[in-house]
């Protein structure tokens, strides 16, 4: 290929690769690949994302390496744009050679990021969850909501979906794009119906404040609390009291004390890295009667993993465009001569 | 415009911008608004770039936002890929809207970046060269060398450059695509000869080194020294003694400290920012015999001042092609549905 051409994935193409392959399978397949990148932890460079903040949202670039190919992805959260049509969440992302800096990849993200966000939640519940837990309740039905069910169905074996949000557009939308999935969609018309009898409780809200998704009054013995929602500072979903009756589980400790449900906590509150469950360093749930929280606020080393997936299917399906992105004069010293060449 | 696309100026689109408005232009045009934005340094959010080392080069993220914008670019610095015919930087970048997170333009920055980087260097001797200066050395002939001679001679007056390079074809090459710019231009057959009767010396070289491009005694009193190649930790160009006879100028401190020439000096070693001698709010060159060194790594917001300028030109020229690359379904929390829809 040129050097000076980038494989591009549009939306249409992440969404012709997503069908090509199947949601179930890209998801399955896309937690096998971050809990790959999880057992090697240590090997990646890490950083808390970079934020910008503004009344109405904030702009984060998230970097990683492995020391071999770089990663980092551009997202925003603007819980404000739903009013104004447009996406909470949108972001892109680029793949790129450490030997020599070019760009391996360029690529959507909107799509992707849902599909990672999804599948890393329910790997983390794969570790988590109480044994045999088959009825997971989704309290906030937006654009996240149905790649959740559909990635606790395919990696945990969840056969009942409980669905509650406040706008009952939201959960009419959640509950038809669900209705083939061969899933048992539950409508809910509280929080507290939508969590009977679940043993996986599933909060994924967009309000960009100090919220209570979740009352301790909520909460029994025994559930795993998959906290999607609260990612940023000044935007939580769960009752502190919750947090002090749970093991709580992180991806980066540095980062989930800034954006997580965990910035309710002291900045010294014991906190489990699931990467150490996942090697088996450490334990995760140890008894039927504990209560798991995977305080998820989306770590850089996912978007790297379903970044090098997306790279890895480019060349079987041929889903991408070449982006002219790296200038590439002949001799490379020769910038200049290139565009006066151009003009020629 | 459709939501899912943003604006792209492909390499081939930039060129064609760069000559449809002519070098020397772009050149004075981004220097005004690289001082422009200088001059409201306070309204930006600025932190140093967030930077990916390994043994043969960096790769950087560079944030930057002035509360209605956001930008940051993407620029890898490999001096090693010299000798694999790549180019030693490479850069793209992206405009944001901070109100919505989304993008406004997607750009290739390597040409962009070596524009910006020659007009603010043109754009710091404006303020701090002695006056009258009218012969520029350039040590270090590479890909940054034309675009720094022709912003001087559009932006300060040069009318001589003196070029030497240890490579004589990187000269050869400097020489032959400024042979029809207006410059006289004086190939130099060492360090010394270059900087005969030099005013400014400009020293822009790619090693990642500590190296001594410039010793204490080749620096006579008077000269502007515009120091570009040392820009990331262990990569300096200067004798530490050239430093402590200098007056030093600097983009955003913090960042300077560990990229610039002035990591070899104490970390309080006094030295003022640029944007102040714009503002007028410090004086730059004070006295004819003062040794002014402009110790430039490169800033977030002059990337922010060249895509702004991009993206005021995107309209009237037309030079951009449309990329499908943000995620744009109907109910922007039907994301899920937009996937299904697809398939139909």
């Amino acid at each position: 290929m040129s050097l000076n051409l980038v494989p591009f994935v549009s939306v249409d193409k992440m969404m012709k690769l997503v069908l090509h392959i199947g949601i179930e399978r890209v998801l399955v397949d896309l937690a096998a690949e971050i809990e790959a990148d999880f057992r090697r932890w240590p090997q990646f460079d890490k950083t808390p994302r970079v934020a910008s903040h503004s009344d109405v949202g904030v702009i984060e670039l998230m970097p990683t390496s492995d020391g071999t190919t770089y990663g980092f992805k551009y997202v925003n959260g603007h819980p404000s744009n739903l009013r104004r049509g447009l996406q909470t969440v949108t972001a892109f992302g680029l793949l790129a050679d450490v030997a020599t800096g070019y760009p391996l990849l360029l690529s959507e993200m909107t799509i992707l990021t849902a599909l990672r966000t999804a599948a890393t939640s329910a790997m983390a519940a794969k570790h988590l969850a109480p044994e045999g837990a088959r009825v997971m309740a989704m309290i906030g039905n937006g654009a996240q909501a149905e790649f959740q069910a559909l990635a606790f169905k395919a990696i945990c074996g969840i056969e009942e979906v409980r669905l509650y949000d406040i706008d009952s557009d939201a959960t009419d939308k959640c509950a038809r794009n669900l209705a083939a999935s061969g899933l048992k969609i539950t409508r809910c018309k509280s929080r507290e119906d939508a969590i009977l009898g679940a043993q996986i409780l599933t909060t994924c809200t967009a309000d960009k404040n100090y919220a209570t998704i979740l009352n301790d009054n909520m909460v029994g013995a025994g559930v795993h609390i998959n906290a999607i929602g609260g990612d940023c500072p000044g935007k939580t979903e769960l009752a502190p009291a919750i947090l002090h009756r749970s093991s709580i589980f992180v991806e980066y400790p540095p980062q989930t004390r800034i954006e997580g449900e965990i910035q309710q906590l002291d900045a010294d509150h014991p906190v489990t890295e699931l990467w150490q469950v996942i090697t088996g360093a450490t334990a995760g749930r140890t008894s039927a009667s504990q209560i798991t929280l995977f305080d998820s606020v989306g770590f850089a080393i996912e978007d790297f993993s379903a970044l090098r997936y997306v790279h890895g299917k480019l060349a079987v399906t041929g889903l991408y465009d070449n982006l002219d992105m790296i200038a590439d004069p002949d001799d490379p010293r020769d910038l200049f001569g290139m565009i006066l060449r151009a003009a020629a």
